[in-house]
């Protein structure tokens, strides 16, 4: 069912006001009134919807029924990853909006070899590129992509969440699945992951001493595109969201 | 540490033969006798060996210790994908690999929109990239691509795994985490993902009469190159190989 996300200001008494973008959607899908459509406000609770009218400027669409957003994960994780080259961030915002990510902030750590540049136009694209999947994948929210600054900032958002996970490939690690299993009823997390050269010794260091678990997925050396999926799904499958 | 895959027929005593294109991959990342290479024969052993001449067309290495490739699962995981269009099978058996799949199928269902035309090349690219992202994430194996079939075909090679998951996105099927759960102890396993458009229903029925568990990851709709890759993640977590 076509999805559409839009704020409480549309929505008086019983009926939804689709405007701008979202009425020219309307059209390019060619809807007619009678077709049912979803409506999301964005903060986790879908509208079931009928349209009643549908104009050039504007659509109207009568509310059936409010439920919450089924595919909204009850564990909000946040996915913090260093910059990565060229279109991998893309990459990293669409498979993570799918796998259930609460936000995506990107950093810049040591190794990092891409530089934050044009970030006003960049936050603008990432920002489109997670609505589009949120869409897509039947999302409660549309999660916000943002620019952390460096990694000690990235830190700071960490040690803020219920369970912060900083995934490192070398040295005395926690295996990710043992810290996950036992934290099982976390409300929020953050997962931290580098960029293509990994995460420098002192920065590992400097994150544990921040209280982070300093984890492993394994031997299988991932892509830095590859790894913040992986620990995402990891993540979902142990507080029972991929069921 | 330079990863290469092969043979055994290279082997002689204590001393690895490299030659052709392993010995001109040598040469272009300008390895000198002295430095420490693995070699990995493809069957999850590796070599730890350090090069004692590099010549143009034959390099030879002194092996220093066996060991068993720590990077290998220790369930082969058969993953069968509806064939998607464009790049996305390229995606697939890339994050697949990477992840720890044992090899990659596409079968033709009803609802692919993709042709198997030129499947021969195909095969030889895909099994390239294979290849390549083993080097890459040091994988004690080279994961085979293959072509299938049609469905049918998909469902018979699943049939003979200890375990056999058919993702669907609609109906009664049972939670992916609680399948998994309880089946730790597993060997092998078959992960069956759809094309773009998904399953019809009645290849979920056949699916299910021929006693695979029809599973669900959740209301988050997965596009049809992440549903393999999540899922595959999910089985590597349940059978301790994130860790």
């Amino acid at each position: 069912m076509p999805r559409f996300f839009m704020a409480g200001s549309n929505f008086k008494g019983g009926t939804v006001y689709i405007r701008g973008r979202d009425a020219e959607h309307v059209r390019v899908l060619r809807l007619r009134p009678g077709e049912d459509v979803v409506i999301c406000d964005g903060e986790g609770t879908d509208y079931k919807c009928r349209l009643v009218t549908a104009d050039k400027e504007q659509a109207e669409a009568e509310v059936l029924e409010v439920v919450r957003c089924p595919a909204e994960p009850s564990v909000k994780v946040t996915v913090l990853c260093g910059l990565p080259k060229g279109d991998r961030s893309d990459y990293i915002i669409q498979k993570c909006v799918e796998a259930g990510a609460y936000e995506i902030l990107f950093f810049q750590s040591s190794r990092c070899v891409a530089r934050p540049e044009n970030l006003e136009k960049k936050l603008e694209r990432w920002q489109r590129i997670a609505e589009e999947a949120a869409k897509q994948s039947g999302r409660g929210i549309i999660p916000q992509v943002a620019w952390a600054g460096e990694l000690a900032e990235a830190l700071d958002v960490a040690v803020k969440k219920d369970l912060g996970l900083f995934m490192y490939e070398t040295g005395e690690r926690e295996a990710l699945n043992a810290v996950l299993d036992a934290n099982r009823e976390i409300q929020t997390a953050a997962i931290i992951t580098g960029p293509e050269g990994g995460f420098a010794e002192f920065e590992a260091k400097l994150a544990k001493i921040c209280g982070l678990h300093i984890c492993s997925m394994g031997e299988r050396i991932l892509r830095c595109e590859t790894a913040p999926v992986v620990a995402l799904t990891a993540a979902m499958y142990a507080t029972g969201n991929l069921s």
